[in-house]
């Protein structure tokens, strides 16, 4: 990216954490609070978790939370694109999102400075585990992977689940984020000995450090708290630096980050490790087989 | 992989970093040395560092050192043939190899309990930087990705540079490796400022991590240890569960590890974590290409 002079290289970005506040009218009304504060403070971009106005409804397979979606243009949206608007700021709102009657999404949608929507990313990698019955609610996303320009960061979305593959973190660089983000539902089991715990959190912030290491880009995870019935949501919404680093971490209470990023470390990086000069894409063909015996 | 009753599941895996000991003939009577001594430890598989015959001849571009390398029948290894067939185990030797007169590669070269050849890998991804000039001396490997079935183990080969490129491990454990083998030879550079030493370390041993977790398999990485010129590389050889829990770690000393796996252990973590269910090999295609451009 070359750079104007005088302009300011650096980007405020923000994130928040928190419990499901109980209701779909409470999670927005925290949540559009806490965007007016962290405006204020000067976030040029905000990053929410996922599936931020609801409970963790996947925790059972419920026909009636079908009725819960929303579409792309809800008016439960509109006072955060006043929010976005009226600060001129971008943000990133992750929704379950109802496209057609039984066809349901899980989304984000980015809101630009003029408080339209800028684009749409719908999660690829669906999960299904026990408590988090991901694949009755959701289809898998037909967007492809995807970057969102604003006007000093491209952001590249992507959605929890999608974090454990490392194919997404790479087409997603490729198509010039310098900013991965992982708005996430991670919880720990109360069904699962607790002595994993631990270790379940650490290899959860090792893969998000991972993808900013093999693709020179920053990584942001942002996870909600709280615990609802056996899952313990555990927070710990991280930022990595391109080389790898932690450069901010939270812990499993509510809480938010305003800091600073500058997007040229991403160029800065790469200069020093240079993977993408040599993947070795003749090579890469069997990545499109579902298993090495095909 | 189904068991047979009262078979042990345990296998005896060892690895050793040193630091060059002077000469091709030393590394040689060294190395051999401590292969008798983990087999007699009961060492069922023994992985060595990259190029462990030699200096870190890639410092500066030197014709002179083509001279060394070694074809994949070269005398040079027959006492270590002799060691796996009298032990009946398994070795993995990294060569520099002289394939033809201009044709050379880094390579590694599986020896089996008969004392068998029973399969070669040549390095997929070549680095160039500073002091690293391996892309002078090596050919880009063509064998594709390897993996060597051992009587317990399934043993994945990919050497160094290639740990930092996803890809190489997803296409490694698809074709059904249970360990991941990263013989390497990483160093921090006196020319570069020592704050950011223990950072590289650390993003090295992340980005090995990250390949257990994402490709529920083993991955164990060896380093050699020692100062040559500006050189110091770092050892800190790591192997890490299929959860990316780091199992052995060695410090930047000379040191070897003798340590028992379970490999039942990959399908477990995969049956808790489900990645290879749901790539999404419909929408990986623009892996193939260098870029999101074109």
């Amino acid at each position: 990216m070359e750079k104007l002079k005088g302009m300011s290289a650096e980007v405020k970005v923000a994130w928040a954490q928190a419990c499901s506040q109980g209701s779909f009218e409470n999670n927005a009304e925290y949540y559009l609070s806490k965007c007016q504060e962290l405006a204020k403070q000067g976030a040029e971009l905000i990053f929410l978790p996922e599936l931020f106005l609801w409970d963790y409804f996947a925790i059972r397979e419920d026909m009636a939370v079908f009725d819960q979606a929303i579409t792309l243009d809800s008016p439960t949206l509109k006072p955060f694109k006043e929010c976005a608007q009226l600060n001129q700021l971008t943000l990133f709102l992750p929704i379950f999102e109802k496209r057609a009657p039984g066809v349901y999404h899980n989304t984000v949608v980015a809101i630009g400075p003029q408080g339209e929507m800028l684009d749409f990313y719908r999660k690829m990698h669906i999960p299904d585990d026990p408590c988090f019955y991901e694949k009755y609610y959701f289809s898998p996303g037909d967007t492809g992977f995807k970057v969102i320009a604003t006007p000093k960061l491209n952001v590249g979305i992507l959605i929890c689940w999608d974090q454990w593959f490392p194919e997404a973190a790479r087409l997603t660089a490729m198509k010039g984020a310098d900013l991965l983000y992982y708005p996430t539902a991670i919880a720990w089991d109360q069904n699962e000995p607790g002595e994993i715990y631990e270790e379940q959190c650490d290899s959860w912030r090792v893969i998000n450090r991972s993808h900013s290491i093999a693709n020179g880009v920053y990584s942001l995870a942002v996870n909600r708290v709280g615990t609802q019935e056996n899952l313990t949501f555990w927070g710990n919404s991280q930022l990595t630096h391109p080389t790898g680093r932690v450069m901010s971490l939270l812990g499993s209470e509510e809480g938010s980050v305003l800091m600073e990023l500058d997007p040229s470390a991403v160029e800065a990086h790469r200069k020093a490790w240079p993977f993408f000069r040599d993947r070795r894409i003749d090579a890469y063909g069997d990545l499109l087989k579902r298993w090495g015996d095909s």
